[in-house]
């Protein structure tokens, strides 16, 4: 993924150095002012002109230089995306939260420095990374029928591949004024393999091999979207570039329980594994929601939070962080060849939550600097 | 993943907004210059002081205005992955081409563009996308172990789920001064399942769950790194940030076999197994090599490659380019719920290699425009 400076530098590598080579260049921002600064007099008519209207709401400009420089890049990044979209009659704009609060107050805006995408009536906010490669992929994605048809063994499989995400299934005859749920099985083969019935929705936590039917079919929409809001939070869940903030600011009473694991690591795809059969175990545990993080996924983060938590992100790790001051306990591993059972962790995890300190925590005994318990 | 300038600002929006959240700050420039411009007098101190310097070999700064800005940022990509990195105790410098051939001929460096890594009396180059995140994700990477101990049968799943790098596996008695190969297996159990005999190594083409044996063993170091070498270009490969530019360049004969699906999509992912099979078929072929690309990890090129390709990239799409002028033929599908069967595609493949366009195309006939066919 990257950004708008990124893309200029990609850009230039490539007239530079590659120009014989076509079919692979960057976008660079052409220069072209596209974000709308909204106000009283044409948000309706820019709400109306696009298939999409992507407003970030912000707080005033400052005077204050670096602020001033930062909301100059943020804007670039608009600008970028809005350039990329262009021919997907997407527009984009920005909403000042001062100048223009009355506006925002009509549109619904509450959240400063989140981006507020206006689509078929509906509000969809993104509160993830402000990067143009993030936000034009969330956008993209927008773009698509959410409804996939899964018909075959084969798109059953990718299906049961994309557990990182809430998804609904339901069993249906397939016709188009149907397609209201996000999957949609025709073939009585793939339904009897995931134990659907006619005319059920299932709902799948992140992570779980069995899902859960929502109660009282015939269902309206709003049962539906009562039901998700009701089990969103789920008991793993991971930490995405395109919700982070969000998922961040979603803490359990002010702490988060927050393991660390690389997929692509033998060691991290094992200790994954277990936090898997954990979150099983403790699916119906309204007060377990472990985050995890794919330190890969963030690699400008790795050395923040190994300076923050005090961790060795290059093996698996599990700890409790207090998001007030960032504070923090780890489970102390011996070495990355012992990792714990999921047993072990189950009660580590168990101890810390409840207040007291694992008398016996698994490998060796907790460096006392980090033994400040975040409060529970 | 983010850069810099993403890094200003989401930065900026924390403080601004999530002030009261801890633990998920990104990191932004400091101001601090921490890049060398590497010169005759300072570059051999320069490779002494870090355990690992990355230098930019870069063309002379440029008069015009917007290469200087370009030339700018991407200095700016280089400070924050050095900020980054600084505890790792990595360097990071420039060397300009013409102002310092000398240094650059006695470093090695060829390509313009391009980082190189020196590490341990070893060069490794940089070639894919200059964004701090990419190039901080791939040191990262060359500051863990390239050897990996699979020990149990959860780890070799780990291994499996790798397809898509070359993986080299040795079932070795496992002491340190034999761990020399990337994967290093010391339980029977898992040789067994691998078949591997003792003191061999396999070699995994991408995609591939055959391997095949390195013969000659014993086995020097040259022995290996001559046989993957020659066996570097797989019969399908993915598109990586990483190295991108240097996989876009080493193309066949002028033209790729560029292959879009999206893996999490349902059809992209059947599509994706075909592409596999056929891969699988023709491991031995010499002149196939199919570049996948999946558009989610691309998405601010997604509508470049939809303007220059003239496809659609919400649905899977397989066709010839022409990296000299980006000219391309596609194979036409009727919908995305009708994807060609492995021989079909195979057979489409072939045609369009031999130079001749194939008679019944799949689905329906070609788009007139398209079919200016690259030299093969």
């Amino acid at each position: 993924m990257l950004s708008v400076w990124i893309v200029l530098v990609s850009c230039m590598d490539f007239l530079l150095f590659t120009s014989a080579e076509e079919g692979l260049e960057f976008p660079s921002f052409d220069g072209r002012d596209r974000v709308l600064n909204v106000n009283e007099r044409n948000y309706k008519k820019a709400l109306k002109k696009y298939d999409m209207m992507c407003l970030l709401y912000h707080e005033p400009l400052s005077s204050d230089k670096e602020l001033q420089q930062q909301f100059h890049m943020r804007k670039m990044v608009l600008e970028l995306a809005a350039q990329v979209l262009e021919d997907k009659d997407i527009g984009f704009g920005m909403v000042d939260s001062h100048k223009y609060a009355k506006v925002a107050k009509k549109l619904g805006l509450e959240e400063e420095g989140s981006i507020y995408v206006f689509k078929d009536e509906r509000v969809i906010e993104f509160d993830g990374e402000l990067s143009a490669d993030t936000l034009v992929e969330f956008v993209l994605d927008l773009l698509e029928d959410p409804v996939e048809l899964i018909s075959n063994p084969m798109e059953q499989r990718a299906f049961e591949r994309m557990d990182e995400d809430i998804r609904l299934i339901g069993y249906f005859k397939c016709e188009e004024s149907e397609r209201e749920w996000p999957f949609c099985f025709s073939f009585k083969y793939v339904a009897k393999q995931l134990t659907l019935k006619m005319n059920e929705i299932d709902f799948y936590e992140p992570f779980m091999d069995e899902p859960v039917t929502i109660p009282g079919k015939p269902y309206s929409v709003e049962e539906i979207v009562d039901f998700v809001n009701q089990h969103r939070r789920p008991t793993l869940r991971k930490l995405r570039a395109e919700d982070m903030f969000e998922t961040w600011e979603d803490d359990m009473d002010g702490i988060h329980i927050v393991a660390f694991a690389e997929e692509e690591d033998p060691d991290g795809y094992e200790f994954l594994q277990i936090l898997k059969d954990i979150a099983r175990d403790n699916t119906k545990n309204p007060d377990l929601s472990i985050m995890w993080i794919d330190p890969d996924e963030f690699p400008l983060l790795t050395t923040y939070w190994e300076k923050t938590f005090k961790v060795d992100l290059s093996r698996p790790q599990i700890g409790v962080v207090n998001v007030t001051d960032a504070d923090s306990v780890w489970l102390n591993m011996l070495n990355a060849e012992a990792l714990p059972s999921a047993e072990e962790l189950e009660d580590w995890i168990e101890d810390v939550l409840s207040g007291k300190l694992p008398s016996t925590p698994y490998g060796s005994s907790f460096q006392p600097e980090l033994v400040q318990m975040p409060p529970i």
